[in-house]
């Protein structure tokens, strides 16, 4: 059988789930570059693969299928090579593991992208700042952690609902958590610093799918680099700017 | 076995979608009514049901589980009696069911959802407005319109992906959408009129699973004839003001 082929950039936090899925359960995939940085995902061309122009996408023969908690289900059901932990069939285990990947949408995903979206990609890239959006979505991201550590991460849980080994939602949720480097240092540890229950959480994420969790993670540290030089450069600009204005100030 | 408790409020379109599909496929329940306009969600009581403070939610036996979508696969697979096409077993088909309700939180939910709270609720209640939430919100809401039909209602389709029988997606879709109805009827028409599809969609859901669609919508009536008076009577209260205004102004 051919490889799937899984259409990603690896600045999605989403794609990076499915790319770390793939390579942890050994499922045979060739991964297209959709570089969102170059709007690749609106083309024509991918418009026929996902109508919606989001990635990730995979195609499996005829099959094509978007949103990667959909994509996920689908791998850890089609693939009988997925260790049960992924996507447990018991059905009370995996309806609570639904119920996890149903609020990340509105809760996690949506204060994390959004705050991180604003507060980091769009000076990056030269986008229309939302200063309104992005307070609320600092206060939903807040909220969202508390919660999952509170609800999902009690006593000395390795996992979400206290597993042994991590599902679909440990995967997808750490993978969000980890956009928050694109912040910096200092604004991630403000975010995470309280949080040692989380922050436990994402490293055994991460040991359980090592290499390929740090593997798939290297394209946003690279990014965080450049974000990081290009906002030094700004600054520098910034206090030279202020500088001459105050020169100039002083000489009125 | 005793019958299941549906913690809901007929406000919120989760919750009528989950009592709708209990009514239509003779699913034993109890429903508590947990009054949003009331804040009920938000007593220690109700924490104890759900942590996120959010109805829909529901216990069968020992059993907890909230997340309106995570509550709808759960009840199509544990009741034996639900017929397939809910939520079928076939693995593409479900699939793309899964991706068409994880597709939803980020699109239809946040466009609808948003704009309504901000638009009728927030008036109503006396709650504080969110003007550029709502501009961005309105886009959402009509790019996910201009989606739906142009990917999963193509040419004579009766329900999402051209099925003949609804699934949990067009339940949860439908009740979403159906809250624009506290938009009052002009705005709804300017959402829904050019879309000819999903008016016809919306019609096919209610015929499938009346008479519980209208029931389940009753209480949706009430409130949109409570908000339409009480904006009549502001406007009454706010020409009056601008009358009395301009009546002052006109004797400086």
């Amino acid at each position: 059988m051919s490889p799937i082929k899984v259409y990603a950039h690896r600045w999605s936090q989403p794609c990076r789930a499915v790319i770390i899925f793939c390579r942890a359960n050994k499922i045979d995939f060739e991964e297209v570059t959709v570089d969102l940085f170059k709007s690749q995902n609106l083309t024509p061309e991918f418009r026929k693969i996902n109508p919606m122009a989001q990635v990730p996408a995979i195609v499996d023969g005829r099959f094509k299928l978007f949103e990667s908690h959909a994509i996920l289900r689908y791998l850890a059901t089609v693939f009988p090579g997925v260790a049960d932990h992924w996507y447990p069939a018991d059905l009370f285990t995996r309806a609570k593991i639904e119920s996890i990947l149903d609020w990340h949408h509105s809760n996690l995903r949506l204060g994390a992208g959004t705050f991180v979206y604003y507060t980091a990609l769009a000076p990056f890239l030269g986008l229309r700042p939302r200063p309104e959006a992005t307070k609320h979505a600092e206060k939903v991201l807040m909220q969202s952690l508390a919660r999952i550590e509170s609800v999902w991460l009690k006593g000395d849980a390795k996992f979400l609902l206290g597993s042994r080994q991590p599902s679909i939602a440990d995967l997808s949720l750490v993978c969000e958590i980890m956009q928050l480097e694109a912040l910096g240092d200092d604004m991630r540890n403000k975010f995470l610093g309280g949080h040692e229950r989380i922050l436990a959480w994402i490293d055994n994420v991460k040991k359980a799918t090592s290499p390929h969790f740090e593997q798939a993670h290297v394209f946003l540290f690279e990014v965080k680099a450049q974000m990081q030089s290009k906002a030094a450069v700004a600054a520098k600009l910034g206090a030279s700017e202020a500088s001459s204005k105050h020169k100039f100030a002083s000489k009125l």
